[in-house]
């Protein structure tokens, strides 16, 4: 029912549209996200979209249904990038969305439903260090403090409302009117590649935790302090990203995705002849299955008083800098999704997603899942990202089918 | 023979010369630096002491003796600190060399030798990235090619111009005169507060070795990338710490000073949710026996491979960036300073530096020794760094007893 080759001139134009010499990256808030949005504005309008900007700096795209008092079903994802990746990361959802609306048009099916695409503000973590806006901000989920948050000269609620939003109304917000949302997006790993299965129904989206741990030892001379007399921070710290290492591998095996990559570490001084003082870690852990986190956290505060004691360093307690819970999909959505799937002609499993979404906060207004499609070995956030556009056409094929069935329900 | 108060009143002024808030902190090439060498050439004259800064920058002071002929007996240390450390790293040993040459004078003693006292320039590796620029320069050791490291927008030409250097004519310096070099210093190392001893008669000066180490894994999504489908570099860069530190602890059990250090530790992309890819790391390694150093060469070699496999990350051949043999002191003058602490009552030991100095450079050109004076808790290169004026005047007047012996040989 969709055309896969307007899905790829509309991904291809938008990866046209890159930081020159940095493929493929378009920031929220800067000047290239918003040509960005240019395009989608103008292909919204093509397929016959009323276009607007709302509060939270969302374009939306409307199509009027025959029963409005019926709510709206919402598609979409978003179409800014993390620096130097992202040909697919959430424009493959804005476009898959877009299709659908053009999908329906083509076919000239009317919707009881209200339609709304939706590109959201700043998914990925922007210039003001937070990530999905315009899916908090669209449900009066932003906290207030982050409109303060200062990056490049101007604060976050400067930059919503230089694209068009009125962050003084944000607290307001509410979509009360949401029958549904659905989301496609990349899988961002490797499973379904690994299957050969052309779909993946989220059955969850993985909470994720941040926790900061600092690691102090004593700086000492490199050249003098005999060996047995160290409070080295890095050796303690190392022994410590095995540990944490070694445990989310044993949590991974057990059912219910869980992972945790100690992604940020740096050391003090730094310096080639000084033994280290200071190691400051950040571990991010994503569990499917809120008693994993629990077991981690639990584990892991334990494990820091023994090492501690083990390399003679201090550890302070592990602390969350950020702690969100899974978000489930919405059960009728699921079943929705996978008639969908089978109408399609699509083969499809049912997975967790690893990785936050703006559908997590969606989903805490109204019922919302999300599909995955393949990438190309799972890799994601990187000039390497790589999606078959048939795998895409086939997923807004799904989403095409699912709004259907949402629309009659 | 020598004067306690006047040691520790030139300790204390220079103490005061620091950047405000960083105790003590005077840059090599800074302003503070430059304010440093001022009050202690005030006080070189006030000693009598004839003031010049050769073409390697260093600060000289000198007192011409009877017989000139016989060539020049050099004491000295450095001024110049790293970040945060060196109350005493280097001073303790310009202003004990300052205090014989002031102890001759209120004793109206007159040396056959030339006698010099030297504050070399940048021992400590300074803004270009390189250490003992003044001994190196003094004697025609500095590579030509240091001359033009960058930072701060000059030269290492420049920067030794600044300070009244001749760069350009470096390559010819020659200090044939030398009849013999002693340099004081304070240990930097627990050994002789341990050993409740007043002096180390330093036999060698370990040998220092730099070795860089790259591990490269690859970049993926921290958050939907399965446990056992990652290339974490920092994993396996936490596992070569760890193997690094029990290495090196066992070649430090067996006879001859052995120690190495991981001091520079950086990740890459260093984000919170990207599995790291890379880790440069560098290895600080100091051998008193060189065969010690080989065999640590050879393990890290073949250990890297095997762990690359284990990981299955790429690590580079490790890198030696910088390797020095170590440096035996004169055996004549080290006679010469245990028969000096006899006769200034003072406890001694041989014992081995694993700290490179300045000594080790004009050890190439000269008989050149140097003796340690207790610190405490070994600490150095650190704002707790601590040496008891009662030591550091015992350690001059074991250098005025030297330099007596010397001048007589
Ligand atoms: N989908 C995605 O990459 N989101 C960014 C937040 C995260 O999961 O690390
Ligand atoms: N003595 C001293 O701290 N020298 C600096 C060079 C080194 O040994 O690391």
């Amino acid at each position: 029912p969709v055309n896969a080759e307007r899905i790829a001139g509309d991904i291809e134009a938008l990866a046209a549209i890159t930081e020159p010499g940095h493929p493929w990256t378009r920031r929220a808030f800067s000047p290239l996200f918003l040509d960005g949005r240019a395009y989608i504005e103008a292909r919204m309008k093509a397929a016959g979209l009323e276009t607007r900007i709302d509060a939270a700096g969302n374009l939306i795209g409307r199509r009027t249904g025959r029963k409005p008092w019926l709510g709206t079903i919402m598609l979409g994802s978003h179409s800014d990038t993390v620096p130097d990746g992202g040909r697919f990361d959430g424009i493959a959802g804005v476009i898959s969305a877009l299709e659908v609306a053009r999908a329906l048009a083509d076919q000239a099916i009317e919707l009881d439903h209200d339609l709304e695409i939706v590109d959201f503000l700043a998914e990925e973590v922007s210039i003001f260090g937070v990530s999905c806006i315009g899916s908090r901000g669209m449900t009066g989920q932003l906290p207030e403090a982050w409109l303060s948050r200062v990056s490049d000269g101007r604060d976050l609620a400067e930059g919503i409302a230089e694209v068009g939003g009125r962050p003084g109304v944000l607290a307001q917000q509410k979509r009360p009117d949401i029958a549904g949302f659905l989301e496609l997006h990349i899988e961002q790993g490797p499973v379904l590649e690994a299957g050969r299965e052309d779909i993946g129904i989220v059955t969850a989206i993985s909470g994720i935790t941040r926790i900061e741990i600092t690691v102090e030892g004593r700086a000492d001379h490199a050249g003098t302090t005999p060996m047995d007399r160290r409070a080295d921070a890095l050796v303690a710290a190392s022994q410590l990203v095995l540990d944490i290492r070694n445990a989310a591998a044993e949590l991974a095996r057990t059912p219910g995705h869980f992972a945790a990559t100690v992604g940020e570490f740096r050391i003090e001084p730094n310096a080639a002849n000084v033994v280290p003082s200071k190691v400051v870690l950040l571990i991010d852990g994503r569990a499917e299955i809120r008693a994993d986190m629990d077991a981690f956290c639990r584990w892991l505060d334990g494990h820091v008083e023994k090492l501690a004691t083990a390399y003679g360093v201090t550890i302070g307690t592990p602390n969350r800098v950020s702690d969100n819970q899974p978000t489930p999909g919405d059960a009728g959505l699921l079943s929705t999704l996978e008639a969908a799937c089978e109408r399609a002609g699509a083969k499809h499993r049912r997975m967790a997603s690893g990785a936050g979404h703006d559908t997590a906060w969606i989903a805490k207004v109204a019922p919302a899942a999300m599909i995955f499609v393949p990438c190309r070995e799972g890799r994601s956030h990187s000039a390497d990202e790589w999606a078959e556009n048939d795998d895409i056409a086939l997923g807004a094929a799904v989403l095409f089918q699912a709004v259907r069935e949402m629309d009659k329900a």
